[in-house]
């Protein structure tokens, strides 16, 4: 990958890991919970979509993202304390995360043949799916059942960035311009 | 596939999408939740199934089921809220969907090489797993735990068309016999 | 592989299962109930390892750890009820299966060629994974997430396996110091 697009990915892995790390201390769990919500957040969703296209899990080849879930996790297990309301950076840290990994999720399929309606439902589920676990996992009613505004994001996301490609527009630009769409959506809604 | 088999699959697909967007209805869910339960109960159980036989995802091969859920959906979230009483359809609906997936996962499995009991499993898994995403995720305790029925017919239907296919019974009676006793055992407790 | 280690497989998935079924004992499921939960927590883990490892599923392979499951579930189905107090040995059975499946998981995956971390991270994925799929699907706040003290035994289990390994010695004494200290550290909080 290029590695723009590397740290991309990193950024998001750790915000959603942040945000998963985020209920986990709402829960007021202990370390290990901390790091077992932060790491299922930040790489449950990725980790869904290669099962399901057949690929090679992405962590399981290189560990760096499932690194970047356990130092996010630790770095919010020693300073979520001093963090008075932490519910408005949960909600920004989703948003960021939900854009990027929309267009993650359908650049993966795309290149591994998927057809357009399959390559946007992989990152739609890229994209919410580490959320829709951690949810299930703490034993609280889905965020993305309540908000129909994550989903929304992710596909416009995802959608944008599939059809700008699909007329040829360069993956970086297409890229651009879902990221930019799906974070603006959910700002909006801030 | 046979185009009989296909149309027989589709209706599956629907009652189970159906199935879904009901308990969605009921619990209030707006259209994103709808599509969302309704394409986890419609097509859970099969992609699990396909995951752990390691065939290629039955949707991202051709994605009209996962369209079939959508359109589904769409319909419930109209047209639910002239339905008075919906738990009967939900239950119908079910039944079914149960009997059919119960012979056409352990069918796929068979023709995957496995032997009888995984065969069955497979059917069972493919039939009661999608309800069972539904549940968990709409934070329910699962129906198939505390209605047993749901998973004793869907293993009558699998085993019947799993032993009859053994001792040489053509697929189509086989798989109809399935069906024909599974959705009977459901529909004497209904 | 080695008909003792094939044994100790065999003890851990039936001391999962007998677990999960106690689960259902509590929540007064019926007897399908309490199949499907021991199946799940006997299984669930090495399950998702196996999908993650993109290695068949052991079970689809050769159903005997199902067949141990059912039969688990059938005897505690008849048993539980004569048992007074069974919190206990829902406890000492999870700390035997959790040492023996963290060291299963990590050796799996370092024969796949996984790395260190990846090792560790499947061991205890497999040894955790299927007591979260259990609470989950009972609708409990996951004991992993409550109690630490699992994930840091299988975490220590694995890592002794994994560590020993890599300093080259032999399979059966990595394992051994692997399933002893684990044990023995979930032993020191009963």
């Amino acid at each position: 990958m290029h590695p723009f697009v590397t740290v991309i990915d990193w950024v998001a892995v750790a915000v959603f890991a942040i945000s998963g790390a985020l209920v986990a201390s709402r829960k007021e769990m202990d370390i290990v919970g901390f790091g077992l919500i932060a790491c299922m957040t930040g790489i449950g969703g990725g980790t869904l979509r290669d099962v399901l296209l057949d690929r090679p899990v992405f962590w399981t080849v290189d560990p760096t993202p499932m690194v970047i879930c356990l130092v996010s996790a630790l770095l919010v297990f020693f300073t979520a304390h001093i963090v008075d309301r932490r519910y408005p950076y949960l909600l920004w840290a989703d948003a960021v995360g939900v854009a990027i990994y929309g267009v993650m999720g359908a650049e993966l399929a795309r290149l591994e043949g998927a057809g357009m309606l399959v390559s946007v439902v992989m990152g739609v589920m890229t994209a919410t799916f580490g959320g829709l676990i951690r949810d299930v996992v703490c034993n609280e009613t889905p965020l993305i059942l309540r908000k129909e505004v994550y989903v929304t994001c992710a596909a416009l996301a995802a959608a944008t960035h599939v059809g700008l490609s699909a007329i040829g527009v360069p993956a970086v630009y297409a890229a651009g311009a879902g990221i930019a769409l799906g974070f603006g959506l959910r700002a909006l809604g801030i």
